[in-house]
């Protein structure tokens, strides 16, 4: 493979020579720097890659043998996807159950670089990379402004228009349903999860964000100390609460006054707006249940502590409930969104000391390809229906109260019963086809590196055609018409036109860069490291096993009167369509990625 | 010893089980953090301390096997600032030279909690200590509001009046000289390169800062993009600058329109306010000579890079001339700067790659308890002399222009020669007092834990009694009038009445405490991590030996037209007072820490 590159590499160069930068072909392999030297010089900077040689293409010995022995990322999903038996035998034993888990978090959130190396402003190290952390980070950096083409050398000199690709690619004409029968309840938690740590300053521009790069429950909690102190009763460290309909629900805002921030088109009223940790969150029903549901458990842990410390004042009751609603958010989001997203028979395990004894870097950054791929729009229906009633999804936008008045239990309910969409082409919902059409015009002034090379980053082949990528001749077709060359594909619609995984819901290329993010962002975590990771970080012994026994079912129905509602990320009774032997022979196979 | 103290604390305990918090006799050992259970229990949480019992007295066995061969920091310190001819060889086996240096770092800046754990406002973990960097972090949290005194239990319930301490223990009668041979060069390197990361945002109050938390190199190119833009020529990728007597000085501050930010008692006037990276620097010619001539080097540095790259802009030759002076920054503290602050024989070595196959966090957060601690205003002393003109301290403060009136070589040459004075009780100049007391004052608002806690902290063993601390009778007596019980000893009082370590500019505790925090800056800064050391980051070999070859003496030689002035950290013909053999017997000398 790597004399094949060189090949390839040497007759681009030479296409390319007249053109100025050098390093716009990417002539550096495997994590190599391309410096240029003058201007009709180059030299990859292979320092730490373990590959030697003028680009980086030849592994050192240990990285050789690694390599050999080291699984293709398509034949470990399938592993993992299928034998059942198998895993059922694993998950039962602890020892190797701790050892492919920690594996599975190093080889993953290994490939993210920490301490950040780029912005979005520079092809190259910046400290600024580092220390501003205004800055979404870049795990690969902009393509130089003068290469000759958007993606480098590759590819078509104009992308195509916006409007053709929101007509061929993203506006969705007939619902696709998810078809491994994955529940409504799933992305509204995507939805409010990720608001807390993927939150762009649009005002400063595309590149800018306003958050902390991590999972700090600020969506629950408050962006600031001013914002936390509004939410707050400064009694037994619980939140506002106040009851509508024999529950509790968040406060009106008019009686809280946080700066809210409304669709557009969604007018702010009295009974639309409630006091959340977020200032989106009245937007929508799903991200509303859910910061209602985590605000009374926070009170609910308050008055567990508080039985436990009769000593501890408000604050600390107050600061410790946080903790541990952070501990929990991290449980279920590893052993069930994650695994839901993985759709592993192994039971992914949230378990801090796993790496204590290895080098790992308790730090993490939002990267802006994190951002990018984090849009999944598409499964967003555009029908629901809550306790028997439907509604459009112009019923449910700016609407939080329809929760309120179906209650919290018939609600959740109703999620975990209704299918989500497919992430694939042609089914974004109305609302959503803005907003892709801005991250790809984003991942364009931003100067995002095409999608084939954010797969070598991620040790992926690159695809050598469409309908490799495609999965589908017609789509394939269609894409080669707008972009020329698989090499010019961009990051988003790369992601959106990928055919799905078999057994899985997103792509290859989805997963594969979405893990290590995800993974690093969990692990890296204050909150799992050593120090902070101990029984009386959460209270003692009580609070530390609140966390280490969070599950969603919990949160829900121990928040709930009366009897426990479904609260699943599956349909329940979904029968997948396909069988276990699909999957190879389905790779190509036009259902997945259809048009 | 364990058993010693097991039955004191019961003894504390007992006196003090009335007071409420049972944590407020720190029963905790090694690290132990303290939890209440209800009004009457507590439960020490050994997780990770290597420590087990009731109070975390007990090593586990690994544990104890290191604490029977590790050596005593004042063994390690007589071992390392002795047998020269023994270091003479040491210095010569690279092996052998990278080993010690290595274990160095990883068992000075493996004391610094990373990720950061307390904040200035509670006694536990909470979620802001790390999310929030405008706090300072603290190394030990506050001791608690309702303790019944200010350490916890031990010492009086109210401090030293502060006029008081000013008197017997600041203010300066007759100048006392370093008995190293320090030179004046010396302190104002230390006062320009700590107010890159040591920044107070007393605005908000001593607990907040407006820095970057580590090396940044911000003190010379500006806090923020628009500061930073004030001071670029956006050519060539240099800094302005302008001609006076035929040398290179920062532009007029009329010319630029930087936000400054003069002492009180100083008259901002256009031949005392320069352009400078640091809205302070106009206070002292030291810190104007060193922005100066770190603003040469850049521009030196842009000379050198465009030669090597043609094809390069303005941006890239200003972003990689920013990152080439950090790592000359990092190069000269290290080798220069700590080497003569360590006093030890053997010689130090920047060498970022020795600490790429262990675990080692790549980010730093600056502690209050560092801030308190360098405050150095003991070595500066009353009077000056540069160029053969004497000079007062007064007539200093706020006259930048003192050095180009002299010429940078007649400055730093003068600077050179002149002694610096001893970090030591009734040694604080003037204005420094002011300084000293408010450092004092900050500590008591924020709840500084005693000095002996810090000691135990760094793995040092307490102070038994007030002599011991002082190694002076009347000193000793002095302090146990002021604090009742050498337990209840302040944080900075502590440093100042300290005896100094034999062969040292400090005591034992400035050391222990200092170097873990700056080693842990050095190394952990994103440049020192294994991603960004590498030549392409520097622009190429050029640009990477320019920092692994720095000096000081080049730094100021090779931006100074004509012959080398003498550079140095110590008075070129100094003899030391002492020989090899008076060290442990001077320990408890008066002459140490003499009042």
């Amino acid at each position: 493979m790597d004399a094949k590159y060189g090949f390839l590499l040497l007759c681009l160069l030479a296409l390319t020579d007249a053109a100025g930068n050098l390093c716009c072909s990417y002539p550096c392999q495997h994590g190599g720097f391309c410096l240029t030297e003058g201007f009709d010089k180059y030299i990859c900077d292979c320092t730490g890659t373990e590959f030697y040689g003028r680009h980086c293409e030849n592994p050192i010995l240990s990285r050789r043998i690694k390599l050999w022995l080291k699984p293709r990322p398509s034949t470990m999903h399938n592993l993992l996807t299928n034998y059942e038996w198998l895993w059922n035998i694993v998950n039962n034993i602890p020892f190797l159950r701790n050892f492919i888990m920690k594996n599975i978090i190093l080889m993953r959130a290994g490939l993210i670089d920490s301490p950040p190396q780029y912005d979005n402003e520079h092809t190259y190290i910046t400290l600024d990379a580092n220390f501003n952390h205004s800055f979404y980070t870049r795990t690969l950096p902009p393509v130089p402004l003068d290469c000759p083409t958007p993606m480098g050398v590759a590819g078509r000199k104009d992308l195509p228009d916006l409007d053709v690709l929101a007509k061929k690619l993203l506006l969705r004409e007939k619902f696709k349903p998810d078809q491994r029968g994955t529940s409504l309840l799933f992305p509204f938690m995507a939805q409010h999860f990720t608001h807390m740590f993927i939150k762009t300053d649009m005002k400063r521009g595309p590149q800018f964000q306003w958050g902390g790069h991590g999972l700090d429950v600020s969506h629950i909690y408050g962006k600031d100390k001013h914002d936390e102190d509004l939410l707050r009763t400064f009694v037994d460290g619980k939140f506002k609460l106040q009851t509508i309909n024999n529950e509790e629900w968040p406060l009106y805002n008019k009686d809280v006054n946080m700066t809210l921030n409304f669709f557009g088109f969604v007018p702010a009223m009295e009974n639309n707006s409630f006091a959340l940790g977020h200032s989106f969150f009245n937007n929508f029903p799903g991200l509303f249940m859910f910061s209602t549901i985590w605000m009374r458990e926070h009170n609910r842990i308050c008055d567990i502590m508080k039985k436990e410390h009769p000593e501890w004042n408000d604050e600390r009751l107050y600061q410790t409930g946080k903790l541990i609603v952070l501990g929990e958010t991290m449980k279920i989001v590893t052993e069930e969104y994650i695994q839901h997203l993985s759709n592993y028979h192994f039971q992914f395990l949230y378990k801090p000391e796993l790496l204590f004894d290895v080098p790992f870097q308790y730090q993490n950054r939002i990267a802006l390809e994190f951002n990018h791929l984090y849009h999944w729009h598409p499964l967003i229906p555009d029908e629901f229906s809550f306790g028997g009633t439907n509604y459009t999804l112009n019923n449910l936008l700016g609407n939080p109260a329809l929760v309120i008045k179906h209650g919290m239990s018939s609600f959740v309910d109703s999620l975990s019963k209704q299918i989500a969409g497919k992430f694939t082409v042609r089914n974004h919902p109305h609302f959503g086809v803005k907003v892709a059409k801005n991250v790809i015009k984003h991942g364009r002034e931003l100067r995002l590196q095409s999608y084939n090379n954010y797969r070598k980053r991620f040790n992926l082949q690159p695809f050598q055609s469409f309908e490799q990528l495609t999965g589908n001749k017609k789509l394939a077709q269609e894409l080669e018409t707008l972009y020329g060359d698989i090499d010019g594909v961009e990051f988003y619609v790369g992601l959106l036109s990928e055919k799905l995984r078999p057994k899985a819901l997103f792509s290859e290329t989805m997963m594969e860069l979405g893990s290590p993010f995800s993974l690093k962002g969990l692990m890296s975590n204050p909150l799992s490291s050593p120090k902070y990771w101990k029984p009386s970080t959460f209270g003692g012994a009580v609070g530390f096993d609140l966390v280490k026994s969070a599950t969603l079912k919990k949160l829900f129905c121990q928040n709930i009167n009366g009897d426990c509602p479904e609260v699943t990320f599956r349909v329940p009774g979904f029968v997948e369509s396909q069988g276990e032997a699909e999957d190879e022979s389905l790779r190509n196979c036009p259902e997945h990625g259809e048009l």
